[in-house]
C-alpha cells in the first residue's frame, strides 16, 4: 500500500516534508496547496504532482493523508477539518498556541476517531532516538536526571517572535516534549527563570530570548533545560540523561568532522548552522513513521495529547516566570 | 621567605594538605595536632615535624599559618582563635552551617585584619581555573549561562549525612561556589527542586540525594546546577559557561586516557573514583596560593566572604525547595 | 540539461549509482543493462527507466552518458566501445587489473576526446573532501607525512579474492589515490609488507590480508598506509595529513553518536559496518561531480590517468614484497 | 628498605630524577656527582645530598644504586664500573651508539650479575602502561598491527643532532622500543625512509628530520613508526594496536583540557610542548620500579638486552636508508 498524500502549505517546512514524502517509497505525493502560487507551483514542478486548493484536497478520494504546514493559527481548524474528512493528519507543531483551543481540536480528533500525529521531529533524529533506546534497553537502569541544552544559532525575525506565542510556546516546546519523551512519566512541576541577554528588542516585543526550566515527575524525577535564541557556535542541540545505574548522552552533530591542529591548539568547524540541515534524518524519519502508522504499523506518535502536554508546560513555564514560583502542571492542564 | 605551617586535623583531608605543603618549595610543615595520636602521629613520622596540642600552636613563635582540617563544628571557633593569635588561616570549607555563626566569625577577622582563605579547591582545578581564564581574556564575549553537572560516585555514610547540614551545604556549596566564580556577578534568585532517588535511607535521614538548582543575577545572567550522590561512571564534575560570543566548557577528567574498540563499540575507562585523586593538582595548587597570599604575593581568595555567600545561596535553595518558590538572596543574606 | 544515463551492470554498486542518478536533480536514468534480467528488472521496476541491452545503450540517441559497474574484466572494452560511441564515461575502479591493458584503453579515450572518470569515491566523502580543502586553504602549511589507516569489517568471499588481483589492487588502491590525492606530488618510491593474519584461507588463495606500505615523492614528502580486511568495531577509515604548519585530520564516522557511561567505562557504539552506508554521501557527491563535468562545469577527475597512476602505485607494491626492497615508481609505470 | 641513590649528572634529565628519587618514599638520594659545580651544588642544596666524586660513590657503602644521566659517550664505561663495583644500575638510553659496545658492555653485566634497567620512559607513562595491559588482559585478541606517531615540538640544536648518533638512534629508538613492547614478539624484519623536510640544515648535519618506519615479525606481525623533529601543535605521542579482537589506543595528553566553542569553531588548546612536562608521571613510576627491582620485587626491565634489541632496529633502520631495501635483524644483531 501507498500512502497518497496532500501538502498543506508549500514554506520552508512544507519543501521539507515534500522531499520526505516523494522518497518515501511507500508514500506518493499527489497534490499541494498553497495561498502562493508560487510556492505550490515549485513544489509541483520538482515533484510533479498537482495544484489543488485545501478543499479540493478535503474532497479527493485519491487522498489518504495530509501534512498541514500552513500557518499556526489555521492548524486547529485544519485538522478538524480533515479529520471530519476521514483523512489521516500529520500536523506541525503547535496544534494552536491556546490550550482551550487545542483541547477542542483533539475532542475532534477523538470523536471522529481520526489519525493524528504532531511534528515534533527531534523524536525521529537517530542519535535522540539511540538515546531513548538505550533507556528501553535498560543500559542505564532508572530514569533520575535529563538535561537538555538547545540554543540555536541566532534568533528569528522580530516580526516571527511577535506572533510565535513566546520562547516557551516556540522554542522550549520542543525541549519539553524532549523531557516528556526521555523521563517517561508526567511531569508534575515546573520552575523557569527567563531573562533577555541576547537582543533588547526581543524584550521589547515582550519576549524572553535566554531561559532555564527545571521540570520534576511525581516520583521525583529532573530535568533541566537550557535555551538561549543565539549560539556562534552553531545549532547546539544536547541531550543526557542520568540513572540509576549509568548516563547516556548524544553529543551535537557536525556538517564535517576534521580536526585541525596547528599552534594554536585542535580545532574543529561549527556545528550546523540551520534545524534543517541538523535535523535532515529526523524529517525523513518522522514521515516514515507517519506513514507507518497510516499504513497499519504502528501507533501515530507523537499523538495530539503529546503536543497538548508539551504546551501545557509551556504555559506552566510563562506562569512560573510571572509569578516567581513552582507551578503544578495539574493548575495549568487540570 | 618560608611560610611555617601548623596543621590542625589529621584526617583524610589534613594529609592531603600535609602532602600539599610539604611539597611547596616555599613553605614548611612545623606541626600537626590531632585529637587522635595515631592520626598526628603518622604525619609526623612521615614528614618529620612536631606533634603539638592546639594551645601550643597557637602560642607558637615558630609557625606563621595554620590549616584547618578538624570536624566542621570547630572551624568558626578556631578561625576565631588563630585570628586572634595573629596567624594566617586557611580553613576547609564550610566555616559553619549557621550563616549568623559565620557572619559573627567573620567579624572577628575583619577586627583582627587576619588573613583567612576558605578551602573551595575547586577554583584551582587546572581545567576550571583555565575556563575563568578564557572568560577574563574575553574568549567567549559576555557571560549569559553557567552550566554546572557534579555527581559524586557514591553517598558518604548515613551518619555523615545527618551531621551534613544537607546537600546544599555539604556538596551544592561548592558547584554554588563555582557558579559565583563563573558568573562574575552576584546571585540574586534561587529556585531548587530536590529529590531521593538514590537511597531511601538518606531521605529518612532527611536529606536529599538528588538536586537541581537555578541561579539568576540581577541582570538576567543565569546558572543551572545538577547533583547526584551516585554516579556509576565515576566523579562528573563538568562545567560550561556560555556567552554571548562563544561557549567554553571542562570536560571530566579521567585516570587512564585510553579507548578500547571492539565488536560493542569504543570505550573508554570510568572517570576518577575519588575527589582526592580528582584534584590532586587542584590541592596543590590551593595551598600555593594561600603561601603566596601569606607572602604577601596577591589576595587571599576565596575569602570568608565568598565562603558566607555560598552558604547563603545554600540556604535559599533550602527555602526554596520547602516553600517551592524562587528565593531572592536579600531575604537570606539581608 | 540534464545528463541523460545508461547504466551497466545493475548489482550493488549499479544500485548505489541508480539512486545517485536518480536523486540528482541534473540527471536522469534513461535506460538499465544487465546480463540478469532479475537485476536490471529491479532497478527499472523502482525507478521507472527502460531496460535495454549494451548494444541498444551504445547506439542510443537520448543517452549522453554511462556508468560502468559490470565484472572488472569487462571495464576497459567498455570504456573503449563507449568512448567510440561519444558517450562520456563513468566506470567504477579499476579499469583493468594490467597496468598496459589500462594504458592500451587511456589511449583510445584520449584519441576519441572522451570524457572518462575513474570512481574513487572516497575523494568526494565530505570530510575527506574537506582535508583536502584545509590543505589547500594553507591550514597546515607544506605537506609533509600522510597517515592512512584503512580498515574493512571482514573480507569478502574468497572467490573475490581470487579474481580481485590482490590486496594491494583490490583495497589498498582506494589509499594509494587518497595518498596521491593528498600529497599533491607523485610518489617516486614505494615500499611494501604484506602479511596472512587475518584468515589462513586467503594466504592459500595466494594472498594477503594485512598490509602495510609506505611512500615517498621526489621531494621526500612520505605516506604510511595501514590495511587490514578485518576490524570486529566497523569500517575504519582514517587519514591525517601532517605539514609545516600543522596536521589536519579525518575521524571515523558512526551512524550514530552517542554515549553511554556506566561502571565499565564511557561507551560508543561501533562504526558503520559497510562501505555503502560509510559512504553514503561520497557515491551521491561523486555522480554529482560527474554530471558536472558532463555539462562542462568542471574536470572530470579523478581521471583515467589518476586509475593508472593507483594501478602503478599497487603494481610496485607487490614487487616490493616479492623483493624485499623499495621499488621506484619508474621501474613500475616508465 | 630504602634503596640509597647516588645520581650521576646533574643536568635536565638529572633533575628529573633527583625528584623522582626524593619524592619515592621507598628511596634516599645520598649523593651527587657532576663535572660541573653549579649543577651539583643545585641539586645538593634543594634536596640536602651530599656532593661526592664519581670514584667516591664507586667506593661508597651507604650506596645502594646509581642512576647514570651523564653523556652518552661515558655510559658505557660507568655502567661497567658500577657493575663491578657492585651497585645497581639505571642508566639513562641508549648504553652506547655502537652495537659492539653496548654488547661488550652487557658481557660485564651478565658477568658481574649486575642489576641494570634501561631508561626507556615512556613504558612507564601510564597511559601507554595501559595500553600493553589491556593486551595482556586479552581486550583485543592477537595483537596484528602496532601504529606509532612520535613527533616532537621542535628539534634539538644542530650540535646536540651532530653527536646523536643521528634521528633513529636518538628519537626513533624510543619508538623502536615501544613496537617491542606492544607487539611482544622480535622483530625480524626493517624497512624505513627518510627526508629533510623540517630543516635544511640537519639535512647538512648529515642527518634527517622526517622518517617513517615498517618493522614485520617473523609471524607476520607489523608495526608502522612516523617521525618528525617538529609538530607545532605540541608533543604529538600516540600509540595503537590492532588485534584480531579489536584496538586499543592511547591518545595525546593535554596540559589543559578545556573547549572554546565560537563562530570558528571548537578549540582545544595545544599538547604539551616539552617531553619532561609530557611525562612527569612516567618518570616517577620509572624510578618507581627500579627501586622495585632493587628491592627483590619483580624484574628490572627494560634490561640491558631491551636497549640493545632497540638499538639493533636504529642500525637496521639506518641500513635499509641507506640500500634502499628491507633489512633483516638476523644482518645487524647477529
Amino acid at each position: 500500500m501507498t500512502v497518497r498524500f496532500g501538502l498543506l502549505g508549500a514554506g520552508r517546512i512544507g519543501k521539507v516534508h515534500a522531499k520526505a514524502i516523494t522518497g518515501d517509497p511507500a508514500a506518493s505525493l499527489v497534490a499541494v496547496a498553497d495561498a502562493m502560487p508560487a510556492a505550490s507551483g515549485a513544489i509541483a514542478e520538482q515533484y510533479g504532482c498537482a495544484i489543488r486548493t485545501i478543499e479540493e484536497i478535503e474532497a479527493a478520494s485519491d487522498i489518504d493523508a495530509v501534512v498541514i504546514c500552513t500557518p499556526t493559527d489555521t492548524h486547529a481548524e485544519l485538522i478538524e477539518r480533515f479529520a471530519r474528512a476521514g483523512k489521516a493528519i500529520f500536523c506541525e507543531k503547535p496544534i494552536d498556541l491556546s490550550l482551550d483551543r487545542v483541547k477542542a481540536c483533539l475532542k475532534v480528533v477523538r470523536d471522529t476517531k481520526a489519525t493524528l500525529m504532531v511534528g515534533f521531529n527531534r523524536r525521529f533524529d537517530p542519535h535522540f532516538a539511540a538515546v531513548r533506546a538505550e533507556i528501553d534497553k535498560g543500559a542505564i537502569g532508572t530514569v533520575e536526571m535529563v538535561t537538555i541544552i538547545s540554543r540555536d544559532p541566532g534568533a528569528p525575525p522580530l516580526d516571527y517572535i511577535a506572533r510565535s506565542g513566546g520562547i516557551f510556546r516556540d522554542m522550549t516546546i520542543h525541549d519539553f516534549d524532549m523531557a516528556r519523551f526521555l523521563l517517561g512519566e508526567e511531569v508534575a512541576e515546573v520552575s523557569a527563570m527567563a531573562s533577555v541577554l541576547v537582543d533588547p528588542a526581543i524584550g521589547k516585543a515582550g519576549d524572553y530570548d535566554s531561559v532555564q526550566v527545571m521540570l520534576k515527575t511525581a516520583s521525583g524525577k529532573q530535568a533541566m533545560i537550557s535555551n538561549s535564541r543565539r549560539a556562534t557556535y552553531g545549532y547546539d542541540q544536547r541531550i543526557e540523561v542520568h540513572g540509576s545505574n549509568g548516563l547516556v548522552a548524544a553529543e551535537n552533530q557536525r556538517p564535517v568532522s576534521i580536526e585541525i591542529a596547528s599552534s594554536l591548539g585542535y580545532t574543529r568547524p561549527p556545528l550546523h548552522d540551520f534545524f534543517m540541515t541538523r535535523y535532515t534524518e529526523a524529517y525523513a524519519a518522522e514521515i516514515a513513521a507517519f506513514v507507518a502508522a497510516v499504513s497499519g504499523k504502528g501507533k501515530a506518535a507523537p499523538s495530539g495529547e503529546d503536543g497538548l502536554a508539551a504546551l501545557a508546560l509551556a504555559e506552566a513555564a510563562v506562569r512560573s516566570v510571572a509569578e516567581g514560583r513552582v507551578v503544578k502542571l495539574s493548575e495549568v492542564a487540570g
